[in-house]
């Protein structure tokens, strides 16, 4: 059942040494990196039939209003599927809709660089992935500022030690010192020597596409053609709601399904703003452009594994700011993941809140996504870790936080024992009436491993935590980041691997990356 | 739908004038004040066949270990339905059990002095209870302090005005500086007359249960026949884990199951302490003696209401101090939803944490809980407003804080609109590709309350709100803790009322309360 203690299925060793699993690395317990899976019924929102007016009207919205599509050779894939264009804007056929899009596949395997932390993705499975693309970050030491490489790598460094972090959902932040030129070409090759978790491109044109496929396949050691049918590297695509699919978004689709790689169909539909009022309007506009792109990577390559996102939250009508984390929030997170399961496709949704600081408001709006993600079916949950400030900031100390707050969850997925032994009918017998089970050998033998123990959470009474100075959740939290950069422990790249990637990277650097017009 | 809008089924009409449910109170606005409903399945954390080895296992406790019942009107009560006594030691046959709760109602409505507070109590309805019997309390000006009347009046006067809050669970903090003869007089007269939601009464001997009845009676202006036709009072029992029901809490439910009152029936079952350290033991054992007590609210009177208890937690084994919000918590509280619901009987959990500060994990564990308790199926969510420090202490700012959250649970369990208009395809159609829905007709129509308004919540951008000083959520609370308490506004008791249980509490001071040997 734990595919990650096993070679996944039809994975030929490699070169590299295979890292055993361990229930701790150095630095405080951990839980263990481990595939997660769901052994409940996701909540369901709303009735069959309401799901049904829901896609109904999806598909209206793509066959009436359509959707513009901004790159030529995206248009003509449409075209060549039958449907109507004019100019940027493609008409979609409910039914061609559902025949293309059925050809997704329910569940399939994200390989990481390091075979024992490939990922399964869709069915039951759960995983999770840091903060990704905050062009801000901050530490408690030195504030907020923009975001830059040293930080970049640390950030990196954090999402590799903590098990609970499946794998990366993107930069956990923007790497700003880097002219974007080559910026991809370190940011992906710091991210392929820090750590060896699947790893996220983003589609920002042919050429860097092309780069990092390149760099992920020299780190797994496989051929193009083993590339092609091992989906090893994801990229989220967001429509530019409402209803448009950019440029370098429908290249990617072109590229990435072209290449068997993941395309997480993510359309960011902000109910009151970029999206109707109602979050059954939201979604239903969520609905149709996530449909048109996922059909998109079905004409591109039938069978191209493609992820259902959800991410449609609710503006503050007072200030214009996006909100997450909220009633709305939930019940569209739960609503995507209803929609994403009538297709029969993974789903996605997110870890997120608006607040500016580690604070009461960071812990319950964060807690209310992640539920709202869980209980909603989500195969992927991203920016699970150390999202702040809705979205504009990864924090050091929140990701620590976070991870906490998923190693939780992780605790609470793992199946509640019922067998004889659980049930303790001879330890209670034994303590009866009156009595405590401190000292009985049922106790003994399992108190140690018993309980989840928190990073975070201070548990002492208040007058012990009184006397040491009465500190928040905050005040603990640069000591545990510390800690965790101090036990960080780099994965093992074997010499001729980190020496082809650095080889790929200065060559390609000296080329001068990719044209840019600053 | 909304029975709270309109007098309760078999409710004659009170001299009391009904006060109409308004969408806000003075100050800050509010959700209205209506009964939840669960419109969802609640998670399953077991299997059928495991949730049947644990009910085995818990019958097989009563039959082989038995229940100590102190109270010998008790033990004589179990002794006629065939039950085997050794002493205080009470021997329950399987069969015997499961036939005598039988008749326990699953679903019933607890009266409250203000007919439109009535709440329905069990089948998919969900009610939030203040926090309850804290010994301390504490406010951000003058800190922590012992529970005395002046704090509880004000905490009383809180749980008034949220209308999230639906029943008093208890004295939100022990109003320590009135005497124990005396203090249920005071505390309950103080209860009636600040607030009109339905209220709790503890067990603490036959006396104080006859006068909390005969008070509830006068504020409710009924005859003792239809009291006990219609369930105006619950109190907690709370067996002394392991296996122990002592007399106060025999005699609880001999006073009030007799009088057709409501009892909620909680072992607090302390995995690693009072309870196994297994999840699976622990509530084991917590439904042994939850079972006993259930059995002897129907032995006193079939058909009397009672719900089914959850409090099992675990313990920190480094400290020894009971943690909340734990995933070993939300197991049990989902398990406990699973064991009440094969029964037939409503569902109590709450909402608890274990932090010393309104910090990020006081948000994130009260979270946890919370979404622990609503998924796993509870009608009744006790301590849900308020509670801090495991339950050791109320806090006014706390209350407040969770107030919104409970408030966000509400707008989270209103159905998601699916008509039509929702679907928003004429506003979809009208700002196509590109464009941007705040100024449509679509949105102009709805966004007033399109979105839950949060109290605490900071959503502004991070430069506005460093400028105005980066207040972390808890610096907003005193604020809202003020304007809550000045905008309080008092139920509309009748003079007569009034009058009558002023002379009670008067008469009953002057003949000295209750006998207490200090």
């Amino acid at each position: 059942m734990d595919q990650m203690t096993e070679p996944g299925e039809g994975t030929p060793r490699r070169r590299r040494g295979r890292r055993p699993v361990r229930s701790q690395d150095a630095g405080s317990p951990q839980v263990p990196f481990r595939q997660l899976r769901r052994h409940f019924e996701p909540t369901a929102v709303v009735s069959d039939d309401e799901l049904e007016a829901i896609h109904r009207a999806s598909l209206a919205v793509l066959s009436t209003v359509g959707i513009d599509v901004l790159a030529p050779e995206a248009r003509a894939l449409f075209a060549g599927a039958g449907a109507s264009i004019d100019g940027d804007r493609v008409r979609l056929d409910p039914e061609m809709v559902t025949e293309v899009i059925s050809t997704a596949p329910s569940e399939f395997t994200l390989h990481a660089p390091n075979p024992n932390k490939n990922v399964r993705i869709g069915g039951d499975n759960v995983v999770f992935g840091a903060v990704a693309s905050a062009p801000f970050v901050s530490d408690s030491a030195e504030g907020r500022r923009n975001g830059n490489r040293e930080d970049f790598r640390n950030l990196v460094k954090l999402s590799q030690h903590f098990n609970a972090i499946h794998m990366h959902g993107g930069y956990p932040v923007e790497p700003a010192d880097l002219h974007p030129s080559v910026r991809h070409l370190h940011a992906t090759h710091d991210i392929l020597t820090l750590s060896d978790k699947a790893v996220n491109a983003y589609s920002l044109g042919r050429q860097r596409n092309r780069d990092c496929l390149e760099m992920v396949r020299i780190a797994r050691q496989v051929t193009n053609e083993q590339l092609d049918d091992e989906p090893s590297i994801h990229t989220v695509i967001n429509s530019s709601s409402p209803l448009r699919l950019d440029v370098p978004m429908s290249l990617g689709i072109l590229e990435y399904s072209r290449r068997g790689q993941v395309i997480i169909m993510t359309p960011f539909t902000l109910a009151g703003a970029m999206a109707p009022v109602t979050i059954a309007g939201a979604v239903t506009q969520q609905n149709a452009e996530a449909l048109a792109g996922v059909a998109l990577t079905q004409l591109v390559r039938p069978g191209a594994p493609v992820v259902y996102g959800g991410f449609t939250s609710n503006v503050d009508m007072k200030s214009g700011s996006p909100a997450f984390g909220t009633p709305e929030f939930i019940k569209a997170a739960m609503l995507g993941g209803q929609l994403a399961r009538r297709y029969g496709l993974p789903y996605r949704s997110s870890n997120v809140n608006a607040s500016n600081a580690i604070d009461a408001q960071a812990g319950y709006e964060s807690s209310f996504s992640l539920w709202g993600a869980l209980m909603g079916g989500a195969n992927i949950v991203f920016h699970g870790a150390g999202w702040l400030e809705g979205g504009l900031r990864a924090s050091y100390e929140k990701l620590v936080l976070d991870a906490d707050l998923l190693s939780m969850m992780q605790t609470f997925l793992e199946p509640l024992g019922v067998e004889v032994e659980d049930l303790a009918l001879d330890a209670i017998g034994e303590v009866g009436p009156g009595g405590h089970f401190f000292g009985t050998q049922h106790t003994q033998d399992r108190y140690r491993n018993a309980f989840y123990q928190p990073m975070v959470s201070d548990w002492r009474n208040f007058e012990s935590w009184q006397e040491a100075g009465s500190p928040s959740a905050h005040d603990k939290l640069p000591g545990l980041v510390r800690e965790a950069l101090d036990s960080y422990v780099p994965p093992q790249l074997p010499e001729n691997v980190a020496a082809e990637l650095a080889d790929f990277v200065d060559r390609r650097v000296g080329e001068g990356g990719v044209a840019t017009d600053f």
